[in-house]
């Protein structure tokens, strides 16, 4: 592990074989290589804080908002009684900082491979990461995601989140179909699966898109996708799975109870609850 | 003007001051520099072939179609009468090409400031210039739009499109309060105008966004703001302004109407059209 000396140096991630995405003039504020993976942290004048996994960037202090609000806003609009919810993967804390202000909520169990992810984030992004320690709902599981599922009792959770990474590297299990079908069973009666669904612009993503889908359906009798803006991520349109037993995004919105818990949002609102379920036609064609 | 020998190059545009989106390894077809602008033509293997002005991509052969049914299909599904259209701009062809897909629109008149952005891209991208010689409807202007609507007798057109670059060089007198009055004058009563609208990520887009928005909003009683995704563009979010003297674009919204153009669209459809002018909340804030 090492600190970086502050020379400005250029981030750039490859989004497809011939397409980069640079950002220009970043202090390269830490690097260290994990037993899973290489994380570094960067500071930029646009985005301020950002930290990359393996070479990809997970998010930026800028924008950071769009992910975890539309990761959380979304099932808890539908089934605004969630009080047990799961989270594999999101070390950095963001989704786990958006479920800690519904007061409803009584447990988030954070699943994370990685403890220097999290415990990188805690130094370098408070912005994401100061719910670990300020919220007690909040606790930490230090473990591989796929075998704390496979050892769940059934219906433990309302709600599960998968906040991972690409299909690559630690990230892989959580896109198989064994590990969505535990992910069933651990699952109340009313509970929602919420997960990070990939891309349908770019080739790798695309295929990566498809898969989940294709999986997700025939796990779930529900299992639709949802798209949001990132413009740190490949192509900058970027989806959520929705799945569930019983649960309708659209149908079983419930508007009216989400306002009432009084969060103030800046991407997600409720007419863009049902809007980002629309999907341009190339994209309804490729999940076909 | 000349011919570029074919060595594999690196196109790169500044989407902000230390944001930098490449494609590599492109073949840099063509370049010229015009009184007005330089533009250029390149090659990808992912984009297929795209052309830039003063460095600024314009569009690529695999995902203008985003663009150009966004820009045309909107406002004629609010309504489906419309007879003469003016477009702006578009030297491409892009715009035209979409409208000539509609069999009772009687009159497709282009102004082009840049003849040479047409001739070029009738040899480079005939994807969507084809149309200037296949559509008789169509009708070439080459002269400043500005001056072209100074002229105009009254309620010239139905639908005026202003398919411009950015507010800088030869777009900038598309931008202004007198331009979007003329405008005004020459649409007749139930006539639609449609601008690109800038993005609200970036500051400087941002900043061109709000004044845009703000002069549409003092020139017509009816101005709002809808959404895209455009990877090759500034973060990939990407807007159109819909300003009309009567039309709503929600209220006055006819699927059904427009499904009977029989039109095969590969982004837009009915759903999407309600769902493209759901702004996600920072965005709506950014345009009061």
């Amino acid at each position: 592990m090492s600190e970086i000396d502050m020379k400005l140096t250029d981030f750039t991630e490859h989004w497809e074989k011939d397409v980069d995405f640079s950002i220009r003039n970043v202090k390269h504020l830490y690097s260290e290589k994990t037993p899973f993976q290489q994380i570094d942290f960067y500071e930029s004048d646009t985005f301020g804080r950002f930290f990359t996994l393996d070479g990809y960037l997970m998010l930026t202090e800028k924008d950071e908002f769009h992910y975890h609000e539309m990761i959380t806003s979304v099932p808890m609009a539908v089934n605004p009684d969630i009080k047990n919810v799961l989270v594999v993967g999101g070390g950095d804390g963001g989704t786990a900082r958006e479920l800690s202000r519904y007061k409803s909520i009584e447990r988030i169990d954070v699943v994370e491979i990685d403890e220097r992810v999290v415990r990188l984030c805690e130094i370098y992004i408070p912005q994401t990461s100061s719910v670990f320690s300020e919220d007690s709902r909040v606790h930490l599981f230090f473990c591989d995601g796929v075998r704390y599922l496979k050892n769940l009792p059934e219906k433990s959770y309302d709600l599960i989140i998968i906040d991972s990474t690409d299909p690559i590297g630690p990230g892989e299990g959580l896109f198989t179909k064994d590990f969505y079908l535990d992910c069933r069973k651990a699952l109340s009666e009313d509970g929602i699966l919420i997960n990070q669904h990939e891309s349908p612009y770019f080739d790798k993503d695309r295929i990566q898109m498809q898969k989940a889908h294709k999986k997700l359906t025939e796990c779930f009798p529900v299992a639709k996708v949802y798209m949001f803006h990132q413009a740190v991520y490949a192509s900058g349109l970027w989806l959520f799975g929705f799945a569930s037993k019983k649960y309708d995004p659209i149908k079983d919105h419930k508007p009216e109870t989400w306002t009432r818990f009084g969060i103030k949002t800046r991407y997600y609102n409720n007419a863009l609850h049902k809007a980002c379920f629309v999907l341009p036609t190339y994209v309804e064609k490729l999940l076909e």
